[in-house]
């Protein structure tokens, strides 16, 4: 019976704010954040980029590993690595974050990895555009969604599947979707999907699919564990919700000075300190303002308007530091006028908390 | 003022088993463990070695960084990436483990990282012998230790210093102790110490010093924070304890089949299941038997005996899995007879628990 499943009477257990589990710290030893003091670079140095690792790392060969388009296609086929290095390629750098980004801070906390700030990341992204791999292969008329298979497999909630997603046919239209095999003009690593992943520019980290194996075009509503299990906004665990897509508006801040070990803490020294940090939001949108707040009073920061469409803005603001004991936070507004909240959104499952960071600094004299 | 220090007062929390603050959490964000399918490879891939980052990670230059040899040298002199790159070459690869692995699990746990079992990894580290460059400095004839300084600094247990450790005219002796600035055949990336630190094999990672900026010879027992205040072994915060050195014989398994995402455990299908996994040791000992514990009967694994001296082992069992529900551990023994314990042996800092791994599995009947 290889039905059999010890997970299916999986009952997601009770959180306590501020009091974490053994199963959720494993889950952060696992799973990797961004060093937040790497919010210096405009693209994050390999090896510090997030990591949200829902199951194992597959174990692909670039060299035989293919990519097939099934379905509702009436030309369907394959690809392979050669096959597609053939094809045009673009590089884009992209700000990818997690949905699950400052789960940890949120009260009452879904159970799950408990991420402080960290779960963000730019890269440059290599890869060929997927609308034109689609239309290749010819959708039948009455297609409405693409199924995007991983090879990475497991149970989540009693629920075993491998690792899918779908997106629209007007998603594939007018969202620049990549098939990627380099990040940072290195062969994809194993970890961020090699040899080929996904990344959708603009949405949540969960809609990149890594370790890609299959596009699959299909007539129906995809009901996927992924698209409707998860990754949706609910206030109630039974509610419908509706599906998470496009990064809210945040910003975070390289934190200034020296840390204490445990707390991250930090201490700087008086005078002027170039605070800087970076500010993003998906949906097409632009960042227009981000605000620094010194113990609660506002200021607004300077922003850098040179970076490209998908990737994080840089901010700074020189601060004119006088000795004491501060909370410093950054706020980002976009074209919409949507802005961060100071205090976490609630969501049952502890998705797109954009809610401003808090940093306690100590500033103390200058040595003369 | 400068000696202001806001954490002087610093006490260390009080832990509960298995109940975490949110302070261990944003570590364990912040420093990765390797996830444990990658016990796979022989060399672990870039980007998946664990990373225990004290401070910050140093923003450093390799065209203009510089190392300086200093004190009791009659022949100080000072290095930089040129010099070093005309030097011999060595590539070693080394297994390099955090003192703190196994911290998670600990009764009572010590308030620090929180790791669980990933912080281990093996790399090929290319760089030129320590003892030759010594040894041209020419230490001064009462010279009993040399200490390396990083560039990292902050504060621990209130104590403001830069990392730094120190090793004896001895170790530097019989141990070959690196200095490196490749990793895997590619430049040391900025979170491993770019652009330069040392590796010293066999010994756990603390006295690896990452971002290396000065080598200091001296006349005196070495008092900094990271040599006495911490890594060694203790009953009692104020026992003077024993430093901490190479590493206790330990071993793990990569966990086979899927996994469940949050709890990690196991579904596999029954029949004949490849298990496998490494074992090491330090002290220039060799592993010389790896057994595994089916739900408390123990059986012995075939050890590969084709790795290098400083490098773990591979350990395999052909395991006939029959359905039902299992914890599966590997224990390891050395040359000396030192074999892994069932259980953590108590530490007040929390290191060096090199007790059994348990994985829990399900075996499901196979698909016919």
């Amino acid at each position: 019976m290889a039905t059999y499943n010890p997970f299916k009477k999986f009952i997601r257990p009770k959180t306590e704010t501020g009091v974490f589990s053994e199963t959720e710290v494993n889950l952060a030893n696992r799973n990797s954040g961004l060093p937040l003091e790497s919010l210096e670079h405009d693209v994050t140095p390999i090896g510090q980029h997030y990591l949200l690792i829902h199951f194992d790392i597959p174990k692909l060969n670039q060299a035989d590993h293919i990519i097939s388009f099934t379905g509702d296609f009436f030309n369907p086929y394959t690809l392979n690595y050669r096959d597609i290095k053939k094809m045009p390629s673009q590089t884009i750098p992209v700000t990818l974050e997690c949905a699950g980004n400052g789960r940890s801070s949120m009260e009452p906390r879904s159970f799950s990895m408990p991420w402080s700030y960290g779960a963000v990341g730019t890269s440059e992204w290599t890869g060929t555009p997927m609308k034109a791999l689609i239309q290749r292969a010819k959708p039948k008329s009455d297609v409405i969604n693409f199924i995007f298979t991983g090879a990475d497999r497991g149970f989540d909630s009693g629920v075993e599947h491998n690792f899918e997603r779908s997106l629209t046919v007007e998603q594939i239209n007018n969202l620049d979707v990549l098939l990627v095999y380099e990040m940072n003009g290195q062969p994809l690593l194993p970890q961020h999907g090699a040899p080929f992943r996904i990344v959708v520019p603009g949405w949540y980290g969960m809609a990149s699919v890594k370790w890609l194996n299959e596009i699959q075009a299909s007539t129906e509503p995809f009901q996927g564990y992924q698209q409707v299990g998860t990754y949706r906004y609910r206030q109630k665990r039974d509610d419908e919700g509706e599906p998470i897509t496009s990064m809210k508006v945040k910003s975070l801040m390289k934190p200034p000075g020296i840390p204490d070990w445990t707390s991250r803490k930090r201490i700087v020294s008086s005078g002027q300190v170039d605070l800087m940090g970076r500010a993003w939001v998906g949906g097409g949108r632009q960042i227009i303002k981000v605000e620094i707040s010194i113990n609660g009073s506002w200021h607004n920061a300077t922003l850098d308007q040179d970076s490209s469409k998908y990737a994080w803005k840089k901010w700074s603001f020189e601060w004119a530091a006088i000795p004491g004991d501060y909370i410093i936070s950054s706020r980002a507004t976009d074209e919409a006028g949507d802005i961060q909240p100071l205090e976490a959104p609630f969501d049952i499952g502890g998705f797109a908390n954009n809610s401003v960071q808090k940093t306690h600094i100590f500033v103390r004299k200058a040595e003369q």
